[in-house]
């Protein structure tokens, strides 16, 4: 069976072990692997080539679509595998090792990595290796569970691993669309005017002759870590979809909405699934991730088409979704994530972008990223490629966490990913402010009174008031600007000064 | 002469005096004026307006392309006639007005203010204001020294008031290029592929019953207030110039660069102006404003084709720009600010970004607007529409300000435009530093050593030193972060502690 799936007889002779694979990879290389939001990684090599790193040290250079599975950045960061890092990873071991300056990171935009690469600003990879379900007669490489930045890591490195997973259903095959745009001077627009258009490939095209090791494997992507709705998400769920009633009733949107995007986690995810009581109809989706709440909604007959670069499920779904492929592939594509996030589509289909804020401020300047401004959490990932283009820029969060000693809504934001230019509204299950065409005082009029949690709304008044009084088109104090902060690391309340 | 101009016969009935006009503007209406970097405003109507409302208060919502000429805004502010002011300014009276709070001032990315309106996100202007050259034979408007957003107020607004300016040259028609986008969801590619393609015509096409007023005017635009380079915006210009010619070097750009985008300023003209005495050839712009140095490039014969949405020239070089203009026409076209400022034509085209900072902190994000994190100088304008899709993100700036009181680099940026994900490059006259695929700390690293001014180095090196000393991916000390705006704020020197 894993045989068969090497279409291109003369490539058998490539199969090896993972130990032989890995033992291509050299110290101080850049590497290019599949893999996003925990799907489609390879697997077997990367473990390998930590096993290897504990017996004999090399540093590389890794660079994914986005976050991996089976613990394989943890091992990576274990087996002092990684000295430099990009676009993006939610690993809490490697987490650790980027704050304490052991990994340079590079936290990208994730549609922005492969363009640099192709503009060589950033290094080429020296090898790929790339999850496949199949190598088809041509010696093209047909991807899993995600495209991320496969196609073009695999375009450009001058040797590629494919790992063919044998787990992955090959009904795969079909749902993959890989586009890549042309080098500029004489880039073309993308061709792309609908989610469900398909513009490219079913494979990722290369030179067969570059792909020197096939691996076989047979291991499950990691199940998706994303909570069930609790009754603060399905608050926020309720705030936004009274907001598209309002935008449908008002004429500004039609029943269908518009593409909708969703980041990835659990509040994202509970918002999606607010729609399948929603009276919203005929919906479609143009995002990155696909998670459980995609194929509810296809269930409940609600969502017509979904495109993404990955697939990403929990254990409940997972069985479902990829044991009845044929139920949905006529619904869904996987795109590169420089497609699935491209600004030029994401501006001509006007999307509706929907991601998750660790903390705003009155202004509504947003802070995906950076704990205290200065621990990094996950990385901006799609959100910024999202909201500056989108029709609606939307950014939900809970009020508050850790039990109240920390309001997500703050006079000044610690660290700024996404500036008030590009957030139109703000949502959490207190209530939603809608930004768009508000002057900087009246958007710290529209989040406090309707973002705030109760036990924070006094003393975030009591900053606005003062600091408007000293004047400013943004008003600040900059002396306590940052108090909230400080009190939380000083204190452990974000109130409590010491 | 003028009559000459209307050539559609009857609309001749609309002729009337500015005051006639003004008295069609009525209290609470949303206007939409002509009007890009001091070029092509209309004049003879809002001057007629302000003085009306000496007399008879009333208040409006004003949006323009961007800053208006012959002290528009200052007699608007001054009536209080301003309400509501979107999306740019550079009048110093109206920016007291915005920072007391008097006018609600709405900042926008330049090529999104008519994407909003489109999307009715935004109230559509009433009446549109536009300057013109003339009216053609179909009752189009053809405009005078900028595009800006006239096409498209004038298509949205139910009323249009056209002031025929006969001190602009009638040679002016042919050199616009009017493209609308179509509306979603059926919205097709923009059909723009190289910096000197023509996708549109040459007038505004509405509806000629919409035209309800014409006003003839004779009065020129304010001549721009750029500043001669000097020691420092040539020390700027060089290092830029030496990147550029390594970059070429390596193999990253051809000897042509690709298409240049320079903000409005007497830095990012100093940029411009040095590209005269570079080796590099046949070089394109494709930029907002056309200055002085768009000009001087072209006669050097270094600069093939420009561009632009508007041309804003010193008096030095307006004469002789506007008077042979047969010699320029075929090198240029003027666009609207939503083309010449799109995200899709920016990232296709690879386009160099050269904007101003204020200033910018040691991770490299950008402050472009907000002096003290408070007050509003201009506005973002479109600094963020190209840097963050530019193929090189360059933000220029002088290493100190006010005697030296104020470093230009600090530890933690007062107010963010542009994070760190969207600057590839920093210049002061000090030097440059390359920030691409660099982590934080290393471009902390890369920042406080080339950039900063070196009465400003130790101190900045021992901020550095003590944030990484308490670890994070981005380290720092929030007690202190802001320290040095607030000792300049309280004591007058960035340095000086209270």
């Amino acid at each position: 069976m894993f045989r068969d799936r090497v279409r291109m007889p003369s490539l058998l002779d490539k199969v090896m072990s993972a130990a032989e694979a890995a033992a291509l990879i050299e110290d101080g290389m850049t590497v290019g692997m599949s893999g996003f939001t925990r799907a489609g990684e390879a697997k077997a090599v990367p473990t390998a080539l930590a096993e290897r790193a504990r017996r004999q040290p090399l540093r590389i250079s890794l660079m994914t679509g986005a976050s991996l599975g089976n613990d394989l950045d943890k091992q990576l960061t274990e087996a002092g595998v990684l000295a430099r890092r990009m676009p993006f990873q939610v690993d809490s071991t490697l987490r650790k090792a980027i704050n304490a300056g052991e990994v340079m990171f590079i936290d990208q935009h994730l549609s922005e990595t492969v363009e640099q690469l192709r503009n060589h600003q950033l290094k080429l990879p020296d090898i790929a290796v790339i999850e496949a379900v199949a190598i088809t007669e041509q010696g093209h490489i047909v991807p899993t569970t995600s495209v991320g930045n496969s196609a073009s890591f695999a375009i450009f490195a001058k040797k590629v691993i494919v790992e063919i997973n044998t787990a992955h259903n090959p009904n795969l095959e079909g749902l993959h669309d890989i586009y890549i745009p042309t080098y500029r001077p004489t880039r073309t627009p993308i061709p792309l005017v609908k989610a469900d258009d398909r513009i490219g490939s079913t494979a990722i095209p290369i030179d067969p002759a570059k792909i020197v090791a096939i691996v076989h494997t047979e291991q499950a992507d990691s199940p998706s870590t994303v909570l069930p709705p609790d009754d603060e998400t399905q608050a926020i769920a309720n705030h936004l979809i009274d907001f598209f009633k309002r935008e449908v009733d008002a004429g500004r949107m039609g029943k269908n909405l518009g593409p909708l995007q969703a980041g990835i986690g659990s509040i994202a995810n509970a918002v999606m699934c607010g729609l399948i009581e929603s009276p919203f109809e005929d919906l479609t989706m143009y995002s990155e991730v696909l998670q459980d709440s995609t194929f509810d909604l296809i269930d409940a007959g609600k969502l017509r088409f979904a495109s993404g670069s990955s697939i990403t499920l929990s254990p409940r779904r997972n069985a479902d979704v990829f044991g009845n492929l044929e139920r949905y592939k006529d619904k869904l594509v996987l795109r590169p994530q420089e497609i699935s996030n491209h600004p030029e589509v994401v501006r001509r289909l006007g999307i509706i972008g929907i991601n998750t804020a660790l903390e705003f401020d009155i202004y509504g300047n947003v802070n995906s990223t950076h704990v205290g401004g200065t621990r990094m959490m996950n990385g901006i990932g799609g959100s910024g490629d999202f909201a500056r283009n989108a029709h609606l820029a939307v950014f939900v969060t809970k009020s508050i966490a850790k039990g109240g000693s920390i309001s997500s809504v703050v006079p000044m934001v610690s660290h700024v990913d996404h500036t008030e230019h590009d957030v139109d509204i703000l949502v959490t299950e207190i209530g939603l402010a809608d930004l768009r065409g508000l002057a900087p005082r009246e958007r710290a009029r529209a989040i406090i009174d309707n973002c705030v949690h109760p036990s924070y709304r006094d003393a975030l008044n009591s900053y606005f008031e003062a600091a408007c009084k000293r004047g400013g088109h943004t008003p600040h104090i900059l002396r306590e600007a940052m108090a909230w902060h400080i009190n939380l690391e000083e204190n452990g309340h974000m109130l409590a000064a010491g």
